[in-house]
């Protein structure tokens, strides 16, 4: 345990904040009301919906693309999935961003628009990464995991530092701090962000993308056959090796949330705080539902906004038959 | 002019901003490279829709209801308006809300749910006044209209103070700050908080609910007949006197907005900025982009959240078959 815990810890979360300082938008800490009202708790959201990219994935996309800028070895990045490492040309690299053939049209676009290269290829890491193997070899191209990365663990994990952080500025210890797993990137940053802090970190998945959840009772990496889920950006067929590591022995939990609860959690969030978020961010929220009669505080990533159109037309319309349906 | 400005001045936006300080939510200021890049303009959104209550009228309405309490004169308030008055209990105060007989159900609830009573009545001001009229001869209740009054009016200032404030701390002038007009309190307050600073004041009205552009026309108070429109906080029949007589001479102009400009400008603010807003907040966006070819930044109030589940539905939907026509 002291041999893994080695690997990355607290102090490297916060020199990722510290070096992330006014790089990245500072982004508020949410509360509201009507929401604490439905979770019996009081909920602390990180908006990080309204980070740069509309991501938190720019954190760990940031750091990791600038270190190796600063290293000066490469001319040029490749990822494997979301699309933040674009960001690559602010320092003169050049970006290659492999997308699985089954995203969307808005995250290519997106990503696009910021200047890097997509290269469609098949549905699980797997194939990916063959591709990202290939391109590797052929120039002096680094390769950013979009999870498997010290950097992008150590910046993901600076959204939930802030959160902890935001919290007690406001004399309030968080009893968890709760997010959504892909890849487990995030989550394992937030093991690092609350290492010593007394504080229960989770993780949440939806059903039948759940490698974590197996992973974790097996005790070593499941790769599962991802589901269909609204959630399209926690479809990993496996968690990353580091992500993996680092939360195996500290994390309190994964839990699991249905199709039906994630609808639910988006509108909650959109119409109780109004923020826009993705549906792979309403995880957070529909997981700390589940536990939020155990705890007083509770701190939920809300890891990104960027939603189809065609989706939030979809959930806000479902919100209204509910919500008819109850008389409310 | 001179006496007409002893009205109300900026030490009052300033007094109330000082008075509201932890009291109100403070509320970030959003910027969008995506947005920018369609106004042509760097735009400082004020997102008040993240404001208690979901509007920034909560800033009035504490203000105006806090300075009743403390004189003591009063066992209850009464409001003509939006419902943020219903804060009166903070103050072991009854509330009474007076509402139009189409306003919306998701407003009733809210109001009630905090503890206030509403009463509907008419569709207009002049008979929401009436029934208010009967009730303030009945008891120990003052009344405080949702903008014709000076607290309403300096508290919905701090909004756009704080706003000019935040752009100031960037190292940033704003050329300009716009704000939707409904009964006119709010663009009234940021005409005192934008005095002696060289900004542009602009609002902004829905065709057919253009009560402030045809007063300011005519300089009196003039009464339109309200049209159908997407943003129903913007329905009053006429601007209220005081916010009418502060930025007659002030204001660089009043915009007026088609339902597709409200429209569009909704889902530009969910889809770039991940907020969501009523579509009377939308309605400043939709103004500011005709106007920002002319200013390097632009200030805007995002007034408000509450936002009907089926309009948001309904908008985001077609926000998508507009983008796929044009083949984004």
């Amino acid at each position: 345990v002291v041999g893994r815990k080695t690997l990355l810890r607290r102090a490297d979360v916060e020199a990722a904040a510290e070096w992330l300082d006014g790089k990245v938008a500072p982004t508020p800490v949410i509360r509201s009301t009507a929401l604490d009202e439905v979770a019996g708790a009081r909920l602390w959201l990180k908006a990080e919906n309204l980070q740069q990219s509309g991501s938190y994935k720019y954190r760990g996309a940031l750091r990791a693309v600038g270190r190796i800028a600063d290293q000066g070895r490469c001319v040029g990045v490749i990822a494997q999935s979301t699309g933040n490492h674009a960001l690559a040309q602010l320092y003169n690299m050049t970006a290659t961003v492999v997308l699985p053939v089954d995203a969307s049209a808005v995250k290519v676009a997106g990503v696009e628009a910021a200047g890097a290269k997509v290269i469609l290829a098949g549905t699980t890491v797997e194939e990916r990464l063959a591709v990202v193997t290939e391109l590797e070899r052929g120039g002096n191209l680094a390769v950013i995991d979009a999870y498997d990365h010290p950097d992008v663990v150590a910046g993901q994990g600076t959204a939930s530092l802030e959160l902890i952080e935001a919290a007690r500025r406001r004399n309030t210890q968080l009893g968890a701090v709760v997010v959504p797993v892909g890849g487990g990137g995030g989550v394992a940053g937030a093991c690092l962000a609350a290492e010593g802090q007394h504080i229960d970190v989770y993780g949440v998945e939806p059903r039948g993308c759940d490698s974590m959840a197996h992973s974790l009772l097996a005790r070593r990496r499941i790769v599962v056959q991802p589901a269909q889920t609204l959630a399209d950006g926690l479809k990993p067929s496996c968690v990353g090796k580091l992500p993996f590591e680092i939360v195996c022995d500290v994390i309190s939990g994964v839990l699991t949330v249905t199709e039906a609860a994630i609808a639910q959690a988006f509108c909650l969030v959109l119409f109780h705080t109004k923020l826009l978020v993705e549906p792979s961010a309403a995880v957070g929220l529909a997981g700390a539902l589940s536990i939020s009669s155990a705890y007083d505080d509770i701190g939920i990533v809300l890891t990104g906004g960027n939603a189809e159109p065609s989706v939030v037309a979809r959930l806000a319309a479902g919100h209204l038959s509910t919500t008819n349906s109850e008389g409310d």
